[in-house]
């Protein structure tokens, strides 16, 4: 993997070529590679050998506590350690100030060695982030500080038993918490009442505080919630409650567990329901007041303005979803290269000769035949591919935050285009791959004795979280490509069409980029079909399949464009291996993925009704 | 399931007409259903209850015996009460002269309620039935009979550590036991020695005891093994010795637990690794002679003429892998009723009307949504195609055993097309389906508070056992498309232009059947071109995706035979809610799935090398 990442970070997107920006003005391509081995190290000391452990000890609760293996408090501690919380932030926070697409590339060391330790990490600098970018001063100092620093971890309470997908029914209220609500230095307080469901990291003695950043609405005048997504604000509610200094101030705030979910993968990191303000820890009764005097609901500061909080959230989305398509990838990955080993060293059959096959001869490993290599070369093609894919859309992120007037405003709007491709796009296929690592270890790969399973079962959540399918799929067709006139969908069809020109200088890539050429067309065409009515129901009807056509194009574009680079080094006399790898994978996935667009295509123009014509009763 | 199953087995196949047979002749369509009653409450009663149970409670191993949940125990021993262990022998035997068509449907029941429960039973009228094709009298009296009666279970021993798919290369060894080895009444007696892995019901207390069929070589003059399978000789292992009244002689044969496979589904059916005659148990020491004097060996009794032995078992294999499939289907099945439950009552979101979506009306269902629909007409489609397609093959097998001449002859043909697609299609598409139905639950159906998640794991193992996707492949394209001048691919292509032109005379189907007469011309083409070369590398380097176009192929033709008869009692007022239901999901299949059937044709056709040309030193 590590021979992949260099080359697509070095050769393919020059990072070094960030370091001539003034953010990055102290790095080198040297200081990228030393945190890459610092990361590198870390997870595969600390956490991939307990991946399979935090698999098997599963978060257990007893009744005052949720325990988690010894595993996880040393890796998390090794990651704290190493100052990954903070990668990305300025120096005077404690940060390296690092670019995205590093970041990311280092972090996908632990995606890969183990999705689930991992979980709290990533959740806590998303949180710490968002702070950032919303937060007071004070905020930032007491809240976002102490999560980089790794003392204390934070969480995203968006989802609610009811209302998973739809967040505009969100139920959980917020209400000004007595008189002096408004000058509570640490932001307006408010008290807290709800369920919060899907909370990863919820609950835990990883850290000695937990900063939970909740979604909630603030009921109006007659005591009623606002429907809809406006209403809904965003507040810091600490498990433990703090005061400027950011000192524990002794006191338990009001948010309880009220039950560990038990999945069917990713056991490592602890799901939780949690209650907020059902009065379980009775906070400050008497004192500041409380709804009802007797100190019911959980303290919670507000962040930013009301009514803005799901437009916070999703400020940070982007990268919170090209963080869910990275794990994804590495997961995938991670079943890629243990299927390459099995193969590499399992005898077993023979090859077929013109007379059929000789029992006679010693049985060869099986990467010899076909049919594997088949299955390898596709886990390749998906895995290596989403990897390039995530790598470059944190590289917009970059661009994004440090490019200059146009090439960041068009990252920014390329980025929202690629959004659902990076978080789906993976999930979808490097799921597969893992399914094809399965296959590769025929018997054995549906045992607990190799980690292929677990990596297949942990797998299958990331087509859920962070937005479904089918929410990625109304997003792209019925947000992105639609905005601004097309705007963003016309600039990503500049690029892809740069790259087309680029490799029809290459007679060898000229089949490919023709196809691609042809492809981009056709999702020209078929989205303005899709539109053709102006109704949203006809046009939306398909949104998943349209989903998925533009998410294989968008990957043979990203392999048309490695595959174009590998040629040159190739012709430079860079690693043949490696190289021609990438060019055997790029010709995959030309010739065996890249087709299959035109099914899905097919009834995205044509608006097809079949699935929304048919009633209820049918079924 | 029940109203498809009953319109599939009446309406579409007519199992009625088979009571004009004299082996059915006290059967009618009442007596059918009454057998599909009992199973189907004994399934709902003693085996779905207890499907979470299985899987939560594996067998383990307290060094002397394995435990399973006493669910298991009374749910078999239902199932033996209900005599379905011997539903299709004859009356003398105890049986109910029960058609093929009909035992599979009313198997169908235990392998939609606890698929890995049903195992033992599936094995041990396998294994009776081998006995009964190829062992001597005295062997049926004895082994097959106390199986049919459900006193001793079975199983079938192939694999072993060293060869899974490749069993040319079983090393376990058979030696004539003593002089008087060839007048054992049981059969020539042999001394076995060698490991067998992933024995399904290798070891349990359900019975008293468990007759083991095992594949094994009997050395030549020189003491080495046969190379390749003609070397392979069939023989009865009993795990407890018995005489030839069938009674326990009270020693214990050399069969000993290595250990229990540890996998991540079908928890509910005890998966072994065996070795016999490793000298854990030794037998007879010092009478009958054994290998050394010491008794070391399992005592084994030959089946049939040596050297036959995986003939014998492929002679069954046909029924094994009919079985495996409809698993898998049934599997996909359960899935697909428990999301179709699920989005019934789950409230979630709004419709999009022309103004986008009205927050201040309530949630509607899930299923009124497009998307979802899509995923359970998708999961509709997958599942009752599959159902068709596995009573279609029964059916066949019905008529290779009691039909005329040139009928049974054809049926027997058809039957060794159609079994690869019959054992890997619904192992892919059901597979898929129980992925739908996780994704209609949302994050619900990833835990275990939902069944969904248990049939997606359960169902990955049928692309592995009786035969990998791989070899289906080979065996499709290498075996069964070309034998005896293409012959088979010949009749199939002629029962395939029967319902073309069938559907043809209706015009709401004339689009899929000429689509389907399209996709048969493209398999012919394919197929021939495929063979081009004369060289099977060549033509073989694709045999996957040529399985999957094939198997979809497949399909759109069993859908389109269902709709045509669909349009026909719709028309003559049948039950419109469920015609409606099947004509959706035919156009479902023709509109969405065999559009996909180009891209996996193209690169057989073209004989694309893309994949076995990859080096090993490129991964």
């Amino acid at each position: 993997m590590r021979s992949t990442l260099n080359f697509l970070l070095n050769d393919w997107l020059d990072v070094a070529s960030l370091t001539t920006r003034p953010r990055f003005a102290d790095h080198s391509r040297e200081t990228f590679e030393s945190v890459l081995d610092t990361c590198e190290r870390i997870a595969r000391e600390k956490f991939a050998p307990y991946n399979r452990l935090s698999d098997t000890e599963e978060p257990h609760f007893d009744g005052e506590r949720v325990h988690l293996p010894q595993a996880t408090h040393a890796a998390t501690a090794a990651y704290v350690g190493a100052g990954m919380l903070a990668a990305a932030q300025d120096y005077e926070l404690g940060g390296m100030q690092l670019p995205c697409v590093i970041e990311m590339a280092a972090n996908s060391f632990f995606q890969m060695a183990s999705v689930s330790m991992g979980g709290y990490a990533m959740l806590t600098s998303g949180n710490a982030n968002l702070l950032m970018a919303h937060g007071t001063a004070l905020q930032k100092e007491v809240f976002a500080k102490n999560e980089f620093s790794g003392r204390w971890f934070g969480t995203m309470c968006l989802s609610e038993p009811q209302a998973g997908s739809s967040l505009s029914d969100v139920a959980t209220r917020a209400v000004p918490d007595g008189p002096e609500y408004e000058a509570d230095p640490l932001g307006p307080r408010f008290r807290l009442k709800g369920n919060k469901m899907w909370i990863s990291a919820g609950e835990h003695e990883l850290t000695e505080n937990i900063v939970h950043l909740v979604l909630a609405k603030i009921p109006g005048a007659d005591g009623k919630l606002v429907p809809g997504v406006k209403g809904i604000s965003l507040f810091i509610v600490p498990k433990r409650l703090v005061d400027t200094e950011g000192r524990l101030t002794g006191e338990r705030n009001d948010v309880a567990l009220a039950g560990l979910n038990h999945k069917l993968g990713f056991h490592g990191t602890t799901n939780t329901l949690l209650n907020f303000g059902e009065g379980r820890f009775p906070v400050r009764a008497g004192q500041g007041g409380g709804l009802d005097g007797r100190g019911a609901g959980a303290i919670g500061y507000l962040v930013g303005e009301p009514g803005k909080g799901l437009s916070y959230m999703f400020h940070m989305m982007n990268e919170a979803r090209i963080g869910v398509g990275l794990g994804a990838t590495m997961l995938g990955y991670a079943g890629y290269e243990a299927s390459l080993d099995y193969a590499r060293q399992r005898p077993q059959g023979r090859p077929i000769g013109p007379g059929g096959k000789d029992a006679a001869q010693p049985q060869v490993p099986i990467i010899q035949h076909a049919d594997v290599k088949r299955m390898l070369l596709a886990q390749k093609a998906y895995c290596e591919g989403a990897l390039a894919l995530e790598l470059y859309c944190a590289r917009l992120v970059d661009e994004q935050h440090t490019g200059q007037g146009q090439s960041a405003a068009d990252a920014a709007l390329l980025l929202e285009v690629l959004t659902p491709i990076a978080k789906s796009w993976p999930s979808e296929w490097c799921l597969e791959a893992n399914s094809l690592a399965i296959q590769v270890h025929g018997g054995y790969g549906y045992t607990r004795d190799f980690p292929v399973e677990q990596y297949w079962r942990d797998n299958r959540l990331n087509m859920i979280h962070e937005g479904a399918h089918g929410i990625q799929g109304m997003d792209l067709l019925g947000r992105k490509v639609v905005m601004d006139g097309g705007k963003g969908l016309t600039l990503l069809a500049g690029k892809i069409n740069e790259t087309v020109q680029r490799a029809l200088q290459r007679p060898a890539l000229a089949e490919h980029a023709n196809a691609l050429a042809r492809a981009l067309a056709r999702i020209g065409q078929v989205t303005k079909a899709a539109w053709a009515t102006g109704n949203p129901q006809d046009a939306l009807a398909n949104a998943t399949p349209y989903l998925q056509a533009f998410g294989h194009a968008v990957l043979a574009w990203v392999w048309l464009d490695v595959g174009a680079r590998s040629e040159q080094l190739l012709a430079d006399g860079g690693d043949a291996d490696l190289l021609n790898g990438k060019l055997a994978a790029m010709r995959y996935f030309f010739r065996y993925e890249l087709p299959k667009i035109e099914p899905w295509l097919a009834v995205v123009e044509t608006r097809d009704a079949t699935c929304r014509d048919t009633e209820e009763s049918w079924f």
